[in-house]
């Protein structure tokens, strides 16, 4: 396929070699052993192609973005920008947390192309773990540390102003990216829209209550406007735990094409949420083998270990650099250990609930929206993925309407519990 | 003065009328006749030189920034960019509400140079008007236009997200100027700082009280996060009564240099609190021939018809948008009366409250902090002057912390006026 005028051309596997050959950031990275290169195109995202490069002495992962959403078509068009705005991120979580965030070889921003480390097996993407039921012992740790590193360093709490302007400036330029998840996070599940899609006939009277529920689109409301017009940090922008890979001593985070300076909420909000989905579909892939019964404790374990562990981590580099640089609370107004500990109480409390907020939203959207989830998907029959998906609906929309209200991590957990119980 | 590399240079009176010379624009301004013109330097602001510039057939203004704080000196640099932004602001909301913006006529980047409309006599100061206790009958009208229209149309409810986020970022280039409001209005006056002043030894104590008073500085740590992270409307991010000149029928907004995409309730509460600051004033400029009741009452009105008249337009305005491009609340998501409703008291009982906070924080730094008021430093009793400014102090910290327990601007001024009785 010829070069478009910007300079971008949509690879093929024949193609790559050649871009390959004539790159030197790439063929250093495969020890300039270039003959007999094994290439896989793997992309099962939504929106763009990636391929498997290796060779006999190196390998890596090109990830190119097209001007469309994949799954979708070319009639949903989608800036082929966001390659420069996921390689940004990397670049700077990878800074910040380099033992959980892949190194990036090579950028190419005419081509929207991405080379990256190749995360070797036994790495898979955490919901095909958690749909399998593995359990991995380090992810509410490893998850944490990236959240807590990730965010605390790119908010006023480190930042000084003028630099977190200049960032939140160069990210607004990911507006489109933004404007797909106000599309469908806070918008298409919430009124009758083209692409939603749910278990039908099974839900659809949840989703009618949806539709029907004010208080639930007041609250979501205000979720869209914090997360339009708040630039708190550099967030991730779509941690699922589709954008996780996992063995059971690495856990790497990928993707980041919707970062931009936005509620750290929709953050921790997004990989909680998406473990309450895990396990309220566990019920749908107990056997008579396993009942999941354990598994389902695990989770729930993840989930109260990672917003403790997270809350533990952010708090200590808090006060780490409570008379460094950043601007929010300076040393010599806020002087005294016990209005510290006041100012971080009211702080985490707040970022609790919007964790909590945009995590329902995320939930809520995944059974109800266009984009669904494996975890889901995979139960075949049908009323029982619809009773799975009701119970996870019934528990979002009550965490989304009543957030507020908790004060622990383990009162939420309570609520999933009486939830799916029998 | 030679011209510097980047093409600045300070102009006096004499270079002026050559850079008029030079400039079509100018000389069209005046109908081509320049000979005989009148310069004037009025510039009594703390940042910029302004001269007025009179011909036989036309006139206009000019305002030059210059590299650093006009009243402190070299020693508080500041970038001239601001005059960038002052022209970017000017226009924006000109066109928004031309019957009380100054006309631009012409920017020069380089040189930091803006010239707009003269806006002749009697047109005066507002705040100086305020001190010679002078009635503006329609004041609260054209400032609640004012506000109404700059805020609504810069924010959500009006814009897509894509146009916000790109004029977001376009502003976020102001950051100097930001960082100026951050540090004199949310920080200084809660520390020990090397500009602050007050009236001494009278005041020591209150100043004293309000480095000590958790509460306050906890309320404050949020207003100065809400300032920093949020983008919700295109505001002046001054408007205090030194930037509205005015006649009897005439309200014209000047000098938004430190203009940007932040919450709304930072202008609304500049103006509301500044009014409230001239209220506490009037006592100090009282005398046997005007005891200025009948004054402090107008002043009450109109901070009074400000808020529900701004309340009223703001609120038609989305009313007349609810089908419009705006996405915040997209009207097939709140598609019934009762919802708007809820959805809109919602929003606006934040805005008050925000503009309370705001307002609030303004009043303060302007009695302990770097920049005071004429209303105040015009009163040359100290001792008078300082029950005046205690009074303030004491109001502004009451709604600062009470805020959010506000309903109605009329329980706001009942506050005032208890604070206020002898």
């Amino acid at each position: 396929m010829a070069a478009a005028a910007d300079g971008f051309r949509a690879l093929d596997e024949a193609a790559l070699v050649e871009y390959i050959k004539a790159t030197p950031a790439l063929r250093a990275q495969l020890g300039e052993q270039l003959e007999g290169l094994a290439i896989e195109e793997v992309g099962d995202g939504n929106l763009n192609f990636v391929y498997i490069v290796a060779g006999p002495a190196g390998s890596f992962v090109i990830k190119q973005a097209i001007p469309y959403v994949r799954c979708i078509g070319t009639s949903w068009p989608l800036t082929k920008e966001r390659a420069y705005f996921e390689s940004l991120a990397l670049k700077e979580h990878g800074s910040l947390c380099p033992n959980h965030v892949p190194q990036v070889y090579h950028f190419d921003r005419p081509m929207s192309l991405i080379a990256m480390r190749y995360l070797e097996p036994p790495h898979i993407i955490l919901r095909k773990g958690l749909i399998a039921g593995i359990e991995y012992p380090l992810l509410a740790q490893h998850m944490s540390d990236f959240l807590a590193r990730t965010l605390f360093f790119t908010s006023l709490l480190y930042h000084a102003t003028l630099e977190h302007r200049h960032a939140v400036a160069e990210f607004c330029g990911n507006a489109e990216l933004c404007r797909l998840t106000e599309q469908v996070v806070f918008s298409d599940p919430y009124k009758v829209a083209q692409y939603n899609r749910w278990t039908s006939p099974h839900l659809d009277h949840d989703v009618e209550a949806i539709r029907d529920d004010d208080i639930l689109k007041i609250e979501v409301a205000e979720l869209k406007s914090m997360f339009c017009e708040r630039a708190q940090a550099l967030i991730h922008g779509d941690l699922h735990t589709g954008s996780i890979m996992v063995t059971s001593d690495s856990t790497q985070v990928i993707d980041p094409e919707f970062a931009f300076y936005g509620p750290m909420g929709f953050d921790i909000g997004a990989f909680l949420g998406n473990l309450i989905l895990a396990f309220f579909s566990q019920d749908g892939h107990a056997d008579k083998d396993n009942d999941r019964m354990v598994y389902k404790q695990w989770i729930l374990r993840t989930i109260e270990e990672t917003w403790n562990l997270f809350h533990h981590k952010f708090v200590s580099l808090w006060n780490e650099n409570f008379d460094g640089h950043g601007e929010a609370y300076l040393v010599d107004i806020y002087n005294k250990p016990e209005l510290q500990l006041l100012v971080q109480k009211k702080y985490m409390t707040n970022l609790f609930h919007d964790a909590l907020g945009f995590g329902a939203a995320k939930m809520i959207r995944r059974i109800v929206g266009v984009a669904h989830v494996e975890d889901f998907e995979s139960i075949s029959d049908e009323t029982k993925r619809a009773s799975c998906e009701r119970r996870a609906l019934d528990c979002a929309k009550t965490i989304l309407k009543e957030r507020r209200k908790f004060e622990t991590i383990r009162q939420v957990i309570s609520v999933v519990q009486e939830i799916s119980a029998p």
